[in-house]
C-alpha cells in the first residue's frame, strides 16, 4: 500500500502532529505501507518532487511547529492554467499519482487547498482531506487544527498589551489574523478580555466604536482594548461594490485597517491610540495540547479510512465526534460567524461592543 | 436583585473567569444588581460569612488562577449531619439565603458540590450550577472549565519528562490527577505522546504493560512514557470487593499506584524506571484561553438565566452549544470513559497501549 | 518614616515586583513606615496625585505585569519648562515632597527618568533610582529589570516565525524594540537562532546582508531569519548629518526600517521576504523568574539603603553583586554595544552576520 | 581536525544548544573539521560507540531539550575500577581517543563528570569542559547552563501551587531539585514568592519554620508556601555523623524530606499541609532564552579555544565575561550558598525565613 501525503497553503502549528497520526496508524496496522511525502505541497505532486518517508521520520515531531514536508501556495484558480513551460498541472498531478502507484493521496490544507483536493477526486483519484487552518473557516467541521494554537498566541499578545495599556491609560488595537472570517479574533478577543471586537462578518460603525471607548472612559476605565480582524470592515466599506472596495484598499493610506481605525478613534475620542500587529507569529511555534489531541485523532481516523478504502472525504469533527464530510460539499464554502452566533450574543450581554 | 455566589470543592483554573462572566452580564443588563460572595464555599453560606461584591471586584480577574472567594470541601454526605455545635447545616444555608433576600444562588462546583446544589433546589431555593473541575467528569456537559488548563499543565510535564527520558533511555511514569475518571490522563497522554495510558475505567494487566515496553525496546526505542491516572487499577484490584480494595490501599507499600506499577515494570522488563508526580500544580495557575472563553460563555449564559428566572440547572456545553441540564439529572452521576470511546479506539489504532 | 514611590516612562514587566521588594523590606524592618504612591509617574508628584499604600497593596503583585501606580512620559527636557498653567514643575515636585514630609523618593525609571531623578537630587531631595527598562541601556548597571522578560517575548516571536519561515522557505525579518541600543535584538537574535542581526551600534551594508542571505540559499538553507532593531541603521544613513537623517526618517516611504530592509533584500536576492513587528507586547505580560529575582534583590537593597539613609544612587548590579551607582554618573549616559563586544565576536565566530 | 564530543551525567535543558555553539564555530572557521559524537557519555568513549556528526545534525536543535547524543552516569569513583569484563576504562578511553585521532575531547558535564575530564587531562588528552547542571554548583563559573531553565520550571510549579494554596488556605511545600546545594531552591523560591526557603547549606530548626507559618497566620495570611531543596537538612540531622545520617535516611518513614517537614509543620501549627514534588520535569523541556544565549556563547568560546589549541579548561562565565577555569581547580569542588550570601541577606530583610 502506497500513500501520498502533502501539506498545502499557509502553514500552521499542528501539521506534523496530524501527519504523525496518519503515519503511526498506517505503520501500526499494516506492515506493507509506504508513505510518499511530496515537497512543498501540490508543487511536489506536480513536479514529482518527493521523498519516501520512513517510520522514524514521524517520530518526535508531535510538538514541532511548521511542516517537515514544506508547503507552498498553489492557487486553485491557476490549477487549470498551464505553467510557464506549458505543463498541464492537473494532468501532471494525475501522472505522478499513477506513476508512483499511489493508493491514496492525503492533503492537509485549508479552504483553497481542499478545492484542489476535490478537483483531484473528480479526476478519479482517491483523496482524503484534513482541515488545516488557524482561521477555523472550513465548512463542515466544527474545528480545524491550528485554530486553538493561534488563539493561544493571539491571546498572549492581548494579555501582554493589556498590562501596558492599563499602565499607560491608552487605547490599544491588536490586529489578529483573518481576512474573511473572524473566528480567531472572536475567540482571542474574548479570551484576552477585549472591550471591543471587530470582525469581517459584522461591519462596524466607527462612531459606535468610539462611543464604546468613551463609555469606558466615563466609567473611569483609563484604557480600552480593541481586537480587530485583518479583514474588519466598516459599514461604509461593506456597502461598496467589489470594484470600489478594491480601489479603496489599493489607495488606503494606512498599512492595514487597524491603523485606519486607530487614527479615527484617536480623532473621535481624543485618547492616545496604539496599534500592535503580531502577524505571522500567530501561525508558528509548537502546537498546543488541544491541537495535538485533535490532530492525532483526525490523523488516526484518516489512517483508518485509508485502510478501509473510504475516500473523497474531509475528516473533521462534528459534535465532538469524527465526521466524514464529502469533499464535494466542502469545496468553495466558508464557515463564517453568523450575526445571531451564540458566542457573539453572550459577548454582547456582557457589554462587549462589536461596533454594530 | 440579589445574587449569591460561591466556589466549592477543590479549586481549578477558571473559577474567577466564570464569576466574572456572570457578574459582567448582570451588571451590564441591570442597574439594581447586588452580588453577595460567600467565603470558602458552602462554609460561608452555612455560617453567614460573605462580602458584598462590587463591579470592580470582577475587573482584572479573567486571567487569575484560584478563586477570589476562597473555597473549601464540604462533603455532601455530611450536609445532613449537624456540626459540632449542633447546627443543622441545611437549615442554616436556607436561613442565610432568606435573611439576605437572595433571588438566586450560583454555585461553581464539581460533582460532589452539585449534589448539594441539587439538595438546595429540592429545599426550594433558586439555584444555578456551573461545572468546575479539572476532571471533566460532570454528567450532562461535554466539557468543564479547568479541564483544558489542567491538560496543558499535565502535558507540559510529559513534554519535559520526554526529553529527559529520551536522553537517558529510561521508562518514565507520569502520574496525572484523576481518582475515578481518566479523561485528563487520556488527553494529556495523547497530547504528550505517551506510549502507554492507564486509566481507572480500563483495568490493566501488568504483563501487557510490560510487553508494550518490551516491544518498544525491541524496535530500538530506548525509552517509554507511561501516563498513569491516580486512580489507575489493575485487573486483579478491579476484581476485589470494595472492602478488600480498601484494605489493599491502606496496606500498599508504595505512596501511590505509579510507584507500584514502576516497581513491577522494572522487575518485568529490567529497564530503569522513574516516577514523576506533578500533583496539585495541575489545578493551579492562570486559565488557558480555551477555558477563559468557555468560562466567559458559561458565565454569561448563567447571568442570562438569572435575569430570565430560569433556575435548577447546571449550565454546560452540549455539541458546542450552551445547554441547561436539570440538576436533578446531574447529581450523583459521573461521566466516565467508555470502553468503546472513540478517542481510546483511535489511540489503539496508533499503537498506544491501555494495558488491557 | 515616609517614602514616596513612582514609576516613570514606558512600562515594563517587573515594576510591581521591584516595588514589592522595597515595600516588603521597609514594612518588615520598621513599624512606622508609610509609603506614598504617586499616580502616573512624575505627573503625580507634580500635581499631588497620590495614594497612601498599605502593606496588602503589595501582596500578590510579584507576577503582575504593568504598574499598579500607572506611568506616564514626562520628558526631562520639558521639566524646566512651565506647564500650560505656568506651573514650575520642578518647584511643584519639591513642594509635594516637602508637603508630604517625605524622607525619600524612589523612582523606577529608565534613562530619561533618571535624569529627572538626578535633577531632584541636585535640588536637595533624597532620591533613589531603580533601573527599569527592557532596553538594558542604563549606564552603570550590568542589567536592568524588564530586559530578560522582553528577551523572552522577542525570542518567542522569533521561534514562532522560525517554523513558518522554514515551512515556506522565506526570508523573515523580525523587528525588535530598541531605538538607540541593540541589546534586546542581540540577545533575542542569538536566543532565537537568527542568521543575521542588525543593531543601531553597528551600521549595516545592505549588500552584505543580501550576501549573507544568498550564502545560506547556496548552502541549501531555504530560509533566513533577520533580527532587526527598530533603530537599525545603514552605513549611508549613519553618515548623514542629524538634520539629513531626520529628513530621511520623515520622508521614508516605509512604516519602519524593517520594511525598507525587507524591500531591498527581496530586490537583491529575489527571495520572498516577510516582516513581523511584535511591538509593544515585548514590554507587557508577567515578569519572568529572572526578572522577579533581580527586582526583588534590587528592591530589597533599595529598602535597606533607605533605612540606612544612603541616597543619591541608582541601585544596580555589577558582577552579580548589588552596586550603588551615583546618579550623577548615570544621568545622560547610554550603555551601548561596543564593536568589540564579546558576544558580538562570539556570534560572528559562528557565522552570524551583522551586515558590517 | 577531529573533535570528540560527549554529554555526561544527568541531562539538562541546553545541552544541544551548547553543542551547536561549538559545532557552528568549528564548521564556520575551518573546512576540515570532523566532529565525533560519543553515544551516552563516557560509555560511548569507553566502548567506542560513536557516530560521525554532520553540520546539519546541529541544525534546528537550538530549542530542543535533552541531548541528541544521549547520556549516562559513569561515576568518577568507578573509573579506575575495571568493568565486568576486566576492561580498564581509563585506558579504553585513551585508546578510543588515539584510535580516532582526536585533536580534542569536549565534555558537557557537571561536577562529577568534570572530575573524569580532569583525569583524562592528567592522562595527557586535550580536553575542554562545559558546565552543564541545573544545580549551578560548578566551582569557578558564576553560572551553568540548565540552571535558568530549571528555575523557570520550578518557579512555574510554585506559581501554580500559589493559586491553589491561596484558594484553600493551606500550607504547601514544594520540593525542588538539589541534594547538596540550594541555588535552584533559593532562586525559584524568591521568584515564586515563597515565604520560607530551606536549603542544604542552612540547616533549619523546625520550630522556627513553624513559627514563621504561625506568624503569617496571625497576620491574616491564610496560606504559606515553603520551598524545600531535596537535600534540606535540620540542625539535628546536620549534627549527625555521616554514618548516623545515612542510617536516618535509610530508615526514614517518609519518601523525602518534604513529607517529613510537612508532617511536623502540620503537627506544630495545626494547619493543613500538602506536598508537591515536580521532580525530573525540572531538568526537561526546551531551554529558555537565557540558557540559549549562555550556551551559544560558551559553545562558541570553546570552539575558539579548540581552534587556538587551548586545552585543560572548563569554559565558564565570570562577571559576565567568558572565563577559562583550569580543570585542575574545578575538579572535586562545589560552589555552595554561603551563610552571608547577599541574596540570602536580601531575602531575610524582606521577611523570608530560612528556618535558621
Amino acid at each position: 500500500m502506497r500513500v501520498g501525503m502533502l501539506t498545502s497553503g499557509g502553514d500552521c502549528q499542528s501539521l506534523n502532529a496530524t501527519m504523525r497520526g496518519v503515519a503511526k496508524t498506517l505503520y501500526n496496522q499494516r506492515k506493507d505501507v509506504e508513505i510518499i511525502g511530496f515537497i512543498e505541497g501540490y508543487r511536489g505532486l506536480i513536479y514529482e518532487d518527493y521523498r519516501i518517508m520512513k517510520s522514524k521520520d514521524f517520530s518526535g515531531i508531535l510538538t514541532n511547529g511548521g511542516t517537515i514536508l514544506g508547503t507552498s501556495r498553489q492557487p486553485f484558480k491557476l490549477m487549470r492554467v498551464p505553467d510557464e513551460n506549458g505543463l498541464d498541472k492537473v494532468e501532471a498531478m494525475k501522472n505522478t499519482y499513477k506513476k508512483l502507484k499511489l493508493d491514496c493521496l492525503v492533503v492537509l490544507g485549508g479552504n483553497g487547498s481542499q478545492k484542489t483536493t476535490n478537483l483531484l477526486r473528480q479526476e478519479g483519484l482517491n483523496v482524503i482531506g484534513l482541515p488545516k487552518t488557524i482561521d477555523n473557516d472550513l465548512w463542515g467541521t466544527d474545528v480545524t487544527f491550528g485554530f486553538q494554537s493561534a488563539i493561544n498566541l493571539a491571546t498572549q499578545t492581548i494579555d501582554c498589551i493589556h498590562t501596558t495599556a492599563a499602565s499607560h491609560g491608552r487605547v490599544f488595537i491588536v490586529e489578529i489574523m483573518g481576512h474573511k472570517v473572524g473566528w480567531l479574533t472572536l475567540h482571542a478577543g474574548i479570551a484576552g478580555g477585549a472591550d471591543i471586537i471587530l470582525v469581517p462578518e459584522i461591519p462596524y460603525d466607527i462612531n459606535k466604536v468610539a462611543a464604546a471607548v468613551n463609555k469606558r472612559a466615563k466609567e473611569g476605565k483609563r484604557f480600552s482594548i480593541i481586537a480587530v480582524a485583518e479583514g474588519a470592515i466598516s459599514k461604509e466599506q461593506a456597502a461598496l461594490s467589489k470594484k470600489e472596495y478594491k480601489k479603496y484598499i489599493a489607495t488606503r493610506q494606512y498599512p492595514s485597517i487597524s491603523y485606519e481605525i486607530g487614527a479615527k478613534i484617536s480623532e473621535l475620542t481624543g485618547q492616545e491610540v496604539r496599534v500592535a500587529v503580531p502577524g505571522h507569529m500567530q501561525r508558528g511555534g509548537s502546537p498546543c495540547p488541544y491541537d495535538r489531541v485533535l490532530s492525532t485523532r483526525l490523523g488516526a481516523a484518516a489512517g483508518k479510512m485509508i485502510l478501509d478504502g473510504e475516500f473523497g472525504y474531509l475528516v473533521g469533527m462534528k459534535n465532538n465526534h469524527i465526521a466524514k464530510i464529502p469533499l464535494a460539499d466542502v469545496a468553495g464554502k466558508l464557515k463564517m460567524i453568523q450575526p445571531d452566533d451564540e458566542m457573539v450574543q453572550e459577548a454582547k450581554l456582557m457589554g462587549i461592543s462589536f461596533g454594530d
